[in-house]
């Protein structure tokens, strides 16, 4: 005999409580528009998981707009460029002189901690550790998503549209049928070896280091606590890497004049992160809209990956508020196109800084292009102002 | 017994009358240095030979103030930027907004016509159809280069300095001993079918079209003659290219909105272009001095080979200035580190407009790559821009 399901009736049912599917929440209850969250993950799991921790320009606005932001804006540290370090000098790229624009670092797990209590506090349907998740029905007008919750018992969320927000592991992608989705993709032979660590900044902004050694990048979470990563193997064996060879390896990457002087201290993670360009056109599929890693990875060199998310659900938000406001198809139509083009020219701009930056198969044409590229990038307004409009986030999408 | 050879006794020892070596002899001139040119094509020949067509407004402005721009400027055609096809729309890149500054169209051969002739009527040594050339004794002070005549007599000219401007096949680079250059170097996996055409020319400026059945480029010589190229195998047979196939296949190339259409004529010229980037380092050795081709090549996506060259010879001619008004040798010291961030700026923007344009091998997601980044470029002004500030050229070397 089948077990009765217990029925939720929403507008939208949103897969996934990453920064997608919260924010999404979020911008639709702003506009009256219901939704319910699921997420297989426990709360302490999603707040606590360290992901990026650039946010763009516009990601901040729309933050701060929607009420989210006075911790970030207490917390989170304003930058004013970044670094790009090359044949032992450090360059510095100007955001506010080149574009009028700064970025925020702030991680995305402070964001996400944010986002779970803004919808707490609203009394949002925000469900955690819930389990075999199935989406159905997304060729009709009446999808429903089904879920066990933490007793095993048994959900059904009857909504008129589903929200993929699951990432990049998700099930939401496989949701639709074969053959409708293309795939784009390329991975990298290299990956980052990167540490959280209790140490004091290694320089007011982010460094990005071109090294004969591999690439190396020096961010920060806090005044105390530190991003850095190293350029290694996809396979990088971390019992190689105690601490002290991590350090000793970061400082030889900031070689030569005025080299920042890195104080090492606890280190308090320690992981090694793949590299990947992914997109899957289109992201949409009858009911059922793929947005963030869902539908793109990008590889973190650009620091695009959460904005790129939030610029999705932006755009989604927008398309169904039309939808049910005056019966306006026309933005759901279009949201894989015109999210797709932001997507792509994010996925240029990740892969050409990843390009610039690491350090390749042996191709000494190559490495000439990769210190030619920074060198002009370095001295050239335009090329300069190129980074920089792509690094705080090109507009989002009208 | 051996026979005795002529002596000549010059200042600077010029191989090759391309324009490499022939601005090279007039800036020298000009600045009341002593030089003798030899080279071993014929003058008709070096006169009739087609190759590069695009003058930087740098290029222009040099051979204008050593009297050499007043034909150009009457017959050259002033362009004020290039379009950019892909997915069936063109999209134009104005080089006086963005840089203030235009290019000329005016071939390479009508500018060696040129320089010929004002060294001739300069009473200029200049010696065509030379054989067996051998560069001699470049480590030290007297270097010597040694080539018979037409009637097979042999001949030596002392020199202080030899210059190398002879092009990628040509003896000079060889001169110099083994394991001394680095060699840089990459063979691309296609080439260019290019004709001359008597026909209406397509378009007032030039038309670079990337399209999936690769790349074409609309050019011009005149407004009588046109130069056009279709993306091609390395090893195409031309047997199998009748004159309306390549019509066909130009206009093919044109497709979607506002197609300028093509009007055949007759096709007086027919050949294969091999693409190829390559930089040797250094640019000398001793008394002898790398210039032009026979130290760099570009493949011709971005029009500077001609332009490269005529940099070069820019440095090298103020160094020598140097070195013969003051004894200064800190310029001649610094030709090759001078040079080659020019070198390399050019060869980094002919990669990239070569790779972003032609069609590759089967790579979903470097297709839509070259698609972000043609829209992100023709939709930026600051990547617009800086196409154009290189496309125009780059400031000379100073």
């Amino acid at each position: 005999m089948e077990e009765k399901p217990q029925v939720a009736r929403t507008q939208v049912g949103i897969v996934g409580a990453g920064p997608a599917g919260l924010v999404l929440a979020l911008l639709l209850r702003r506009r009256g528009i219901e939704s319910i969250v699921i997420e297989t993950r426990s709360r302490a799991y999603c707040e606590q998981r360290i992901r990026a921790g650039v946010l763009e320009h516009g990601t901040v606005g729309l933050l701060e707009e929607n009420g989210v932001g006075e911790r970030m804006r207490r917390e989170g540290l304003v930058h004013h460029g970044i670094y790009l370090r090359f044949a032992g000098r450090s360059h510095h790229i100007d955001f506010p002189a080149l574009t009028g624009k700064t970025i925020t670092v702030y991680g995305q797990h402070e964001v996400v901690k944010d986002l779970i209590a803004a919808h707490v506090a609203d009394g949002a349907a925000l469900h955690f550790e819930v389990g075999d998740v199935r989406i159905e029905g997304i060729d009709g007008e009446r999808p429903v998503i089904r879920y066990r919750d933490g007793s095993g018992a048994e959900h059904e969320v009857a909504c008129d549209f589903v929200a993929g927000c699951d990432g990049f592991h998700g099930i939401s992608r496989d949701a639709i049928p074969a053959g409708v989705l293309r795939i784009y993709e390329r991975v990298y032979p290299f990956a980052w070896l990167g540490i959280l660590s209790e140490s004091p900044p290694v320089c007011e902004e982010l460094i990005y280091a071109h090294h004969a050694r591999g690439f190396a990048l020096f961010s920060q979470r806090s005044p105390a606590v530190q991003r850095m990563y190293l350029q290694c193997a996809p396979d990088e064996d971390l019992g190689e890497w105690p601490d002290e060879r991590i350090w000793r390896e970061l400082q030889r990457r900031l070689e030569g004049d005025d080299a920042p002087n890195l104080v090492p201290g606890a280190i308090v993670q320690k992981g090694v992160t793949a590299m990947r360009s992914f997109v899957v056109e289109p992201m949409q599929h009858g009911r059922l809209f793929l947005a963030g890693d869902a539908a793109h990875i990008v590889p973190p060199t650009g620091a695009k990956g959460m904005n790129l998310a939030v610029a999705d659900v932006a755009v989604l938000a927008r398309a169904l508020e039309a939808f049910y406001g005056n019966g306006d198809t026309a933005a759901l139509d279009a949201y894989s196109s015109t999210c797709l083009q932001r997507v792509w020219r994010a996925e240029r701009f990740s892969w050409w800084m990843t390009s610039m930056l690491h350090r390749m198969d042996a191709d000494p044409f190559g490495e000439r292009l990769q210190l030619a590229e920074l060198d002009y990038v370095t001295s050239s307004r335009a090329a300069s102002q190129s980074l920089a409009e792509n690094y705080v986030g090109l507009p989002l999408p009208v």
